[in-house]
């Protein structure tokens, strides 16, 4: 159900001494090959953490031997001596494996703006190296988290097997979340059919999930592919059943965002192109009056209205007064104006729906966020992230 | 200190029955002239309140005699019969000051998608406009407040006097808030000056304040002038005495924005232009991770860089790795990097003032927000609006 269930990958989980509670902190993940196919999607923050500069570069060539994650610590903002830092923990990665450190992927989460501890670092991959099993991605998934409260992991078996583990909790937005993500398969697929399909993956997936509406400076998605199945898929397959498993871990993040008590499903239908209804869905995903109101059990159409009234008519062409909003199956909004009793939404389960027919085409998009609660307020007035 | 300080303006506020405590309901202003050119700027929402569709038609001809506005129903998203409630209002208004109702500005606040309560709406109207006197201000500006905890008024006085009232608490947004204000002014102002001059104001004061993000259906500003001082200023003595009590006004509403307990103010200077200082101040002032930390009294420079990072290129060109970030004083990250300890930063005061140096230009902005507490989250969940 992890990065280890794939056949030709081994992982380990171990507690460097990173976070101050002695919990596993360190995580790496190893190719054993015979095929070392990578792709990568990385933040679109223009201010991004050094592991995602070296990270970059290294996937560059399509391939990778290993990734080693890191969590209480982001190393981001740390200017050169920080890169040298991220460079200096893939050569440690590197030389254990006798590969080269430029197919060594970095990945760190945890508080921006300050030094990671190096000691805690070498001591935590030192460990890490020599607990690599393939029986490690549990612990692995443990290791990445930060503010989560449970591991993310997800897997798909058949002709071949595609696993992955998932990091994040809050920061979750459209254009990734601070979320870092592994995902492994022993499918063999070329270089190119791994970004394709890993791009096609994560627009459908993580870049459909907005928690707050903040981009992190760290996130990253990487794939592992090595044919150690034997089996090479045709690329649509590929994509399909890669695509399954990550909005398998991207439902999991919305589930376990900070604080939240209601997931919320955001489902545009009518839209006249796919940009159009992502556009209309993620002004409602952003809404803190909607989210509150939504905490509170309130189907408050009015703030969905007022929300979808900010979107630019060239962003999203609607006529206000033709659209109709579903809450939990109720049209409570009928043409623009006033539908059937908001009383009669029951807002009991934890997911609520909030379908939105704008009557102008024939797209439909499902964006997922939550709603917005205290305990949103006190994690990230508490924790320093 | 209101919308009676200047001459030649009644007004009263009175209890008509929309609201169920008993409070002030319905506000009435009227200009006793000699002149009588007007101004007004409304929501840039798509989705916009029957009031303002009327009142837009209403200000084309830059001259208004009143100004009618009821809180506890925002008669948004209520069709065709809304809009023939809002006439209606309008005509009442006209027929007992024996004025055309095309010179009667209608404004409403409260929730959406309700049908007003027309029979209160009759009733307010009616008392108000027997109640109207030139001490009638403050009355007034207690009879549009929603959840707002104190009545927001503001004055200046020299060869002219201006005042004004505002409502505003909560989805504050930097197109403007749910917010409606009334200034009048005895100045001698020509109608092309009044819709120039409150355009200039409006960009310098509401729309420079941002405490959710969230824009509302109603929002509506409009200046009143009917030369009764006898002085014609030049407009751009005009301007800057409109700036001043439009941003006192502003700070106000900031002030009493739902459940804040730190004001917030982000200070970009360096910046290449006026726009681009305001896409990273908004960027800053939208995030919910950075104003939930304020909250937590923790001045985390890592949330400002990351909010910032979210601004494309194109839009404010900045070199991250040259950006400083200063709070209350303490530049907390250099050059992009670690700066001087955090532990330095003293954040015991309301008023906490983000510095952002973006080192790519001379231009500066100032925008205001609020942190994220408990009490926003209570406010807009436990109030439908």
């Amino acid at each position: 159900m992890t990065v280890t269930a794939a056949k030709g990958f081994r992982a380990a989980g171990v507690a460097g001494g990173l976070k101050e509670d002695g919990r596993e902190d360190i995580a790496v993940v190893v190719n054993d090959g015979p095929e070392y196919s990578a792709a990568a999607v990385t933040t679109s923050n223009r201010v991004y953490a050094a592991p995602v500069a070296w990270t970059r570069s290294a996937v560059s060539d399509g391939s990778l031997r290993a990734v080693v994650l890191n969590s209480g610590g982001a190393n981001a903002c740390t200017g050169e001596a920080g890169y040298a830092d991220a460079v200096a923990t893939a050569h440690l990665v590197a030389r254990s494996l006798d590969v080269a450190a430029a197919d060594v992927a970095v990945c760190s989460t945890g508080l921006i703006g300050q030094r990671l501890d190096m000691r805690a670092i070498r001591r935590g991959v030192g460990m890490a190296l020599e607990a690599l099993t393939d029986e490690g991605g549990k612990a692995a998934a443990r290791a990445i988290l930060t503010t989560d409260t449970v591991p993310k992991t997800a897997a798909l078996t058949g002709d071949f097997t595609i696993g992955g583990m998932a990091k994040g909790a809050g920061m979750l937005a459209p254009q990734l979340a601070t979320m870092l993500v592994v995902i492994t398969t022993d499918a063999s697929v070329s270089r190119e059919t791994a970004q394709l399909a890993l791009d096609a993956a994560v627009e459908m997936s993580f870049n459909r999930i907005d928690s707050d509406g903040c981009m992190s400076t760290n996130d990253t998605v990487i794939l592992l592919a090595n044919g150690a199945s034997g089996y090479r898929p045709e690329p649509e397959e590929f994509t399909a059943a890669l695509t399954r498993v990550a909005q398998d871990l991207a439902a999991q993040l919305i589930g376990d965002a900070e604080g939240a008590s209601h997931d919320i499903a955001i489902e545009v239908t009518g839209a006249s192109s796919q940009d159009a209804g992502l556009a209309v869905a993620r002004a409602v995903a952003r809404s803190n009056l909607l989210k509150a109101a939504i905490f509170g059990n309130d189907p408050n159409w009015g703030r969905v209205l007022a929300s979808m009234g900010t979107v630019p008519q060239a962003s999203a062409p609607f006529d206000p007064d033709a659209v109709d909003v579903i809450i939990n199956g109720v049209t409570v909004c009928r043409n623009g104006g006033i539908g059937d009793p908001r009383e009669n939404v029951n807002m009991d389960d934890r997911l609520v729906t909030i379908g939105i027919d704008l009557k102008a085409g024939a797209e439909s998009v499902r964006v997922l966020t939550n709603d917005l609660t205290y305990d949103y307020v006190t994690e990230n007035s508490a924790y320093s992230s």
